[in-house]
Order: C-alpha cells, then structure tokens, then sequence
C-alpha cells in the first residue's frame, strides 16, 4: 500500500557500527550521512564467548531501537584491534589488548544471528575510512590517518584506496620502531611509536612520576585511588612540571619520527591525527617534520581530525559505501 | 634493400643506461635480456657542468661502439641520487653525496644532444625497476628493494608499479630513522639507517677504530696512507676484532628494524638486498625481523640480489620497457 512506501522512503539508510578498543567494546547506529543517532558503551569482556554475546546482544538492542529511530540498517561494520583479513571477516592476530581474539570469524556469527551484511577492519584501517567518507581526507588521494587511543593505529590510504599489503599488516603504524632499544611494547618489540605515545604508554610515565612523588605541582591534585593518567601529565606540564613536559616531548617526538619514517616510505599528502590526544601531538609532529623530513617531504600538511568517533564511522563507512554501491 | 633490412632485424634492442652515484659516473649498453655488453666508469665530477658535459662525451662514446656491437640503442636511462620527477626528467633534490645537482633538468640537455628519448628515476627506485625485469622481483606484485652503495638507496613496488609518492619523496628509505638521536645524516637528521649501515658509515666507524688504535688484528694489514673501508671492518670482524664485530651487529640490527618498519608500513611479500654489503647483511636483517615484526609480518622473504648492476640495469628498463611497449 502506498503509505508503507512513503514510510518507507521516509527511512533513513543507517549502519550498525562495532568497535572492539583496548577498553569498550561499542556500537552505533550511524545514518548515511555520518550521524551518530545512538551509541551503546560497555566494557569489552576478557573472553571470546563473553564478547561475541556482548556484540550480538548490544547490535540486538540497536536494531530495535532503530526501527524507533527510521533508520534502516543497511549492514554491520566492524572496527577491531589485531590484524584483519577483511575479505573473510577474519581477526588473523589480535593485539594483546584484546584477550582471546585470534584466528576469529567475526563474521559468521554476526551474519547468522541479524542476517545482515557484515564488514571487518581494523581499527586504524576504519580511522582511514572515516575520514576519507566523512572528513579531512575527502577526496584525498593520498593520505595517512593516526589514531591514538589505548594503544596507536594507523591506515593508509593510496589512489583513494586503503592499502591491505601481502598479509594484511600494511599500516600497523603503531609499531613502527623510532629506537633501537626504547621501551618495551606490548607487540614483543621494544621502540615502537605505541610504547612512546600512546595513551597506555603516556598512563605508564605518568604512574611512574606519580609513585616516585614526582607529579604532583601545584595546582593539580590526584584523589587517592584514583588511576592516573595521560590527562594528569598533561595538566601537570602545563602547571610547570619539568618531568612531565620532558615525558611528553619525548613522546611527541617518537610519534614526529615515527611519521617521517612513514612519509619516506609512501610519501602522502596529508597525515590526520585522531583520538584523544591528537590535538596535543599535531605541533610537536609538525615541528620534527621541519626538523628532521626531507625538504621534498616538507609540503606534508598534519591535521588534527573533527570527527568525533572516527573507528565508528569508519566501520560504519564500511557498510554504507558498498551498500549505496549495490543499490544505486 | 634485402640485406639492410636484415641488418637491422639483426641488432639487439638495447638501452643506454647512465648511473651517477655518490662516486662514480658510469655508462653502459644494455641489451634487451639485462646483457651489460659494453661500460664505462669515470669519478663523477663536483660540478653541474663538468657533470653534465661527462655524461654527453660518455654516451656519445657509448653510441659510437654500440654501432660496432650491433646494438640499437632505443633511448638513454639514467639512475641518479636525489628525489626525481621522472614525468619531467628533473632531479628535485639532490643528496650531498652529488653536489650541484638540485632543480637540475637532466633530460633535456641529453635528448636534445644526442636525438634520443631519456628517462629519468632515482637510484633506488632504478634498482627495484631491475629486480622487476630481470631479477627476484619478476612477476612479484608487492616487493621492496633495498640497494646499499656509497648511501641507501630503495624502491618500492606495489601492484607491479614503482610508487613515487606525492611529492616524488616515496621510497626514500635509506632516511628512515631508527633512534631518536643516533649518527648524523648527510641529509640533515640523524639516526636515519643510511648513517649507521651504509658504506660510508662502516667507513666512518673503520676509520674511527683505526685511528683509535682498534682495527688491526692478527691477520689484517692496512698499508700506509690507504684509506680503510667497510671491508676492513668485515675482514677484522672475521679475524675475531670484538670492536669491528660490534659495529657491524649495529648496523645489521639498524638496517633490520628499518626494513621492519617498512614491513609494518607497506608490508610487501618480498625484501630484496642489493649492493656490496647485501650479502652482509641478509641474516642479521633475517634475525631482527623474527624478533622485532609483528606475526602477520613473519611470512616476508628476504634475498640478496643476483644482478651485478641493479642501478644500470634499472635504468635500461625504463627504456626497454617504455620503448618496446610503443613499437610491439
Ligand atoms: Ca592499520
Ligand atoms: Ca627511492
Ligand atoms: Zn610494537
Ligand atoms: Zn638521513
């Protein structure tokens, strides 16, 4: 009948969006046009059968509430730690912030359960693709994206594609070493840019400074119990503290050097910082590019992303770009 | 007439190639199987116009004798230091290692002397394009060359196509770094892999062990006033120098986690060595990539060059490609 038509016309194409981080596990339902209408938050379980049940319970909660919302949900996308061969829908090694997550069919059980479409990628991968759909990388032919959560992730993009490599490890970026020796990682090396300027990297200095009573300056309080963290080391430098300010530099520096070494390799355009800590990191990164890149590398423009859940939309990018592919 | 045209049906197909390295300026005609049938090598002057006026007399010598060897030669291709724009012919910047040779037009001055097509791509680049034609790169889509001379020099194939970047900076990989700090660069950085393992800097390290008294073993020998070299250094390591071995492990393991930084980058199924040192270097590098790259990256093949002449034989094949691509 007509009105069911016009209903459903009047729907909006939408996405499931999953993001499996060091920390939450989340879901989004995201419309086309990359608006976040509603988001789900938990703790991302420690085992396997915990998390596939916590996913498909969560996207579960998500499908009704979109039918609530009009959005009609075109497929799910997968944001993930670890290597992902996105092809099969497979995580190929996880990385150790995600427990139990190797050699796992992401899809099946997903597509089986809602029978949707389902996408994987990798979480710096899916960082990419929100900004070449939704952001500063629109219409970019060549461009890098850098995300620094828990831990740093990267994607590549190249003649408007990401670049997978032979075995899917092409732009793990948060493991490009800056020292021969430096600190310990959790990939089993010891140097990488995630062991300098990640945030689990920045909360293990600053817990450092903290238990040798070296954070603390005026102006800045710790609660007891409290965990500290990135956000304390970077209150503490800008209230003067000496230790703090060195600890940062240093780690700006590692991830300026980290992104020399990508720009001497695939040479983009523009490189895009996202997560937290983006904004923080964009004037040190541009300041070793001066200091330290080949001049032809010098006309490198570093951005600090304006979206504010790239893995989501990145994910959900995933879905609506084949999805609108298909139908129109 | 018969016997003219069975002349001319008779002559290799050749290229004249011209490699103008951190040392020498070389010429040679190259047939259509990677045959060098004829080179000739002089010191490559210090200035742009005694550079330029060498290569001319150089290929004109060449074409002379190629008559004689009954090669036609198609084109000239020439492998140089620098960041090149090989749709101008146009060395961008060069290294320090070749002085007076940034915003230099390399193709005209050739082309309008000697009435032939020229090519022009950057040393590294030329040695991945020889593995591609006639070496281990053969029909690999995704492979990375790697060629240790005077400096470090690289090039990178993905879906059989060199990439050169935005800025004609790709693949400039004798620059990544792997410390923060670490041995100057000539380019102006430090701790880049070319400052720790290429010949020249196994030269700086023999030098600085000889005048400090610690190069020479019992079965060495360096006569009076010969400047030493990185073969001093292996042949002392051999002879159980402790010191010389030491330095040598540096620049093996700075040269492996360079390469794995590659490998997290763009993550080829293939790392080929070329150069003097490459045979050195094939088994540390082997070493750092079981204990420094991610799993996903373990899989990589790493092999030593067979080609004699990557960089002429590179150059050749921007000829020989281009030109029988035209006339088949
Ligand atoms: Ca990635
Ligand atoms: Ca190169
Ligand atoms: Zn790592
Ligand atoms: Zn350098």
């Amino acid at each position: 009948c007509i009105s069911q038509d016009i209903d459903h016309i009047l729907e909006t194409q939408s996405a499931l969006a999953v993001d499996l981080g060091g920390t939450n596990l989340r879901v989004a339902i995201v419309s086309m046009t990359g608006k976040i209408m509603k988001k789900y938050t938990q703790a991302n379980p420690k085992t396997y059968e915990e998390r596939i049940a916590l996913i498909l319970s969560m996207c579960k909660e998500a499908l009704k509430d979109a039918v609530h919302l009009n959005c009609r949900i075109l497929g799910v996308g997968v944001s993930t730690g670890g290597r992902v061969n996105p092809q099969e829908g497979v995580v190929l090694h996880s990385t150790k912030l995600i427990q139990e997550w190797s050699s796992v069919d992401i899809r099946s059980p997903i597509s089986d359960t809602l029978h949707l479409p389902v996408w994987v990628d990798n979480d710096g991968n899916c960082a990419a693709l929100a900004e070449r759909k939704f952001g500063h990388g629109k219409g970019v032919e060549n461009f890098v994206a850098i995300i620094t959560g828990t831990g740093i992730g990267g994607g590549i993009v190249q003649h408007n594609e990401l670049i997978h490599g032979s075995t899917f490890c092409a732009a793990e970026l948060g493991h490009i070493m800056v020292s021969l020796d430096g600190p310990e990682c959790l990939c089993g090396s010891r140097g990488c840019i995630e062991a300098y300027a990640s945030g689990m990297a920045l909360q293990r200095e600053t817990k450092r400074l903290h238990d040798e009573d070296l954070l603390i300056v005026e102006g800045l309080s710790v609660k007891n119990e409290e965990p500290v963290n990135a956000i304390h080391l970077i209150n503490a430098a800008r209230l003067g503290n000496t230790k703090a300010e060195s600890v940062l530099k240093t780690a700006g520096t590692a991830l300026g050097v980290g992104i020399v070494n990508i720009l001497h390799t695939v040479n983009p355009s523009l490189v895009i910082l996202s997560g937290v800590l983006a904004s923080h990191y964009e004037q040190p990164v541009q300041q070793v590019i001066r200091q330290r890149a080949l001049s032809s590398a010098q006309g490198i423009q570093v951005m600090t992303s304006d979206l504010d859940e790239p893995a989501l939309l990145g994910a959900a990018s995933m879905v609506l770009d084949y999805s609108t592919r298909r139908t129109y």
